[in-house]
């Protein structure tokens, strides 16, 4: 049985993955008129008087809501949300499993942005944050903007997990290489939701001063090429960025962007950058090629080519950038430290906690594994401190 | 420590009353890529050709959302959707409890009925069914008609739970006196959502010719008085009642209603009703005084008055109407028989089935307990057969 079947296996044997489970045995109807009525009116009278207890009282305090449309899930780009289900409930169970918080996928039958924000506005009473996933760009960006003032935070993982990972890893890459982090040039392949927020993360864009550095030299390079200033076809999110990158106004494909890059990050689609590209880069070559299943290049391929660092997005290679590494930490802190959103400078803490992590880095370790332990802490307790 | 506070305490140490637990263990890479990426890709796509296999292959085929605003919550009225988790937290764990089966609270951020229904909607790829709670009237009536077709059952318990129960406690009562249930004069006390939907499930509006008899004579009373057709007072929904009620265009107040009457059910507040009342009944009184925490006449009153038979919402007296005794089931019946809605057959069926749980019906027990084994089977299964 293929790796495939055997998950569909599993998921048919247990009806998915999640369930919901009482924490209170009710045994007897003194228990039940303690967890329902009549005594639980107490419960929710204490609350009416002060909303706050809400989070000390209820599930409330501790539950994330993983939030989809189903627009753009992994690579199988608009699948719909009742197939989005498997990988939102899957989330949910690795917010437990690694951030010991609770939580619970809701996948939505609208695509439309409104719709959507209104419907997750109304999810406010009942969670402690929402965890979006999954929302294909650029409508993406315009839904998380709107929701950053509905009081809990709202994060949309695949911007901002990747790129934390993505910063985290470079950190430490650019120790491997002997290279300093605000001097490479770096390019990313892939403008969507992943590409937009690492480019923003690295060009320390909407942080406080002196929080970061940033990189001085960095090309976003989307299916139409290098994105510059005299290209007309850019959504406002890649505008943004071009604005900001690229400061010689360079142009052409991802080949050309690739002629004496330190790094190439890729979060477009597979087999795109060959063994030759890698050789055009500078030596110690720095490659992160993220799209999955398969990658931009194939870490074998990567190192042929003469790359000094490769990561992926396989579990099956060394370097894993995984979002699993950052999620269950940034929420945990957000809401130990009662954060409203999620700030650039808290993303940004989670990345320099994560690279912290390895003391040593290598080639074969710029990133910790997901099972180590106490990760989720370590995150957790840089994101409280920077919230 | 009076039991509210114990209450209130209990909640504080568990933090509320459900958490998500995954029902798959996750200890190693290889794990980890079954249940996330890559190899949840399979179960999404097989699942993207077929929608109906998320019922098997996720929560979906399992979960019931519990949904509130917070507009008529317990007794309390409108607390906000934040004081209403507990009572829908509570609500999750015992379908849980009773009926198997999964189920989350939501309680949203909007009382506007538009917005209800759209996030409602939203919600039908994630779940399995829409269990609408403390929704004051006549809102709840709108919301609940305007989502009867968006494929998953939905139902609103405040109305049909408790008037599943009322029904079965009817049928059962009216044997224990030696009354002919359809020659029953029933007076109905309140015209909220348990109100109108007794007065209908009695009355067998919209069922299938010859699937019940319905009552001959009903009288509903509000807080004006008995509903008659001559009032000019009446939204739809009473005034639908009118027409197919009270059949001498009675007018008065409950003191009145309740001269030369069968049954008395109280579905509207605490102490309206006398022991003098409960003379002025027939001889052989039933008496259901459902209000909570404080019934229309509690139950040693309405006793003292004369009645036969005396059922109220309280556990510390006998006969207590209670929606745990069916909710669970209809819910199982209805994902048992892959329904779309739940009909008024099937809530009939419903109540038939919980009263012939009890065998020999008595003063002192009309209606079995919630903790009677292999309840919501025998609900379900009637319920599904209904179908």
């Amino acid at each position: 049985m293929d790796k495939g079947q055997e998950a569909i296996e599993l998921h048919r044997k247990n009806q998915g993955k999640l369930e919901t489970v009482s924490k209170i045995k009710i045994k007897t109807k003194e228990d039940l008129a303690l967890v329902y009525t009549p005594y639980v009116a107490s419960v929710s009278k204490a609350i009416e008087q002060n909303k706050k207890l809400a989070n000390e009282l209820t599930l409330k305090g501790r539950t994330i809501a993983v939030v989809s449309d189903g627009s753009a899930v992994l690579g199988l780009r608009n699948i719909g949300p009742e197939a989005a289900m498997p990988v939102m409930e899957g989330k949910a169970i690795l917010f437990k499993q690694f951030g010991g918080l609770d939580a619970f996928p809701i996948c939505i039958g609208t695509q439309n942005n409104d719709e959507i924000i209104a419907f997750v506005k109304n999810l406010a009473p009942t969670f402690a944050g929402i965890n979006l996933e999954d929302i294909e760009a650029p409508r993406c960006f315009d839904i998380e903007n709107a929701l950053q003032d509905i009081g809990i935070p709202v994060m949309h993982d695949d911007q901002h997990g990747t790129a934390v990972v993505v910063l985290a890893g470079l950190i430490n890459a650019a120790k491997v290489v002997g290279k300093d982090f605000k001097e490479l040039k770096i390019v990313i392949s892939g403008a969507g939701a992943a590409g937009i927020a690492i480019a923003n993360m690295l060009l320390c864009r909407s942080f406080e001063e002196g929080i970061c550095e940033a990189v001085g030299n960095l090309l976003l390079v989307d299916s139409k090429g290098i994105v510059n200033k005299r290209r007309t076809d850019l959504n406002p999110y890649k505008a943004d960025i071009a604005k900001h990158s690229n400061p010689d106004n360079q142009s052409g494909d991802l080949h050309d962007a690739l002629k004496g890059a330190d790094v190439f990050i890729g979060v477009s689609r597979g087999n795109l950058v060959t063994a030759e590209d890698i050789k055009q880069m500078n030596s110690g070559a720095i490659v992160m090629a993220i799209a999955n299943p398969t990658p931009e290049i194939m870490p074998d391929e990567a190192k042929r080519g003469g790359a000094a660092v490769v990561a992926s997005g396989r579990s099956d290679f060394p370097n894993q950038i995984n979002n699993c590494l950052v999620f269950p930490g940034i929420f945990k802190g957000a809401l130990a430290a009662n954060a409203k959103r999620i700030t650039n400078e808290m993303k940004h803490a989670a990345a320099v906690a994560l690279a912290g992590v390895v003391k040593n880095p290598t080639a074969d370790c710029i990133i910790p594994s997901v099972f180590e332990p106490g990760l989720a802490d370590i995150v957790a307790n840089a994101v409280a401190k920077a919230a």
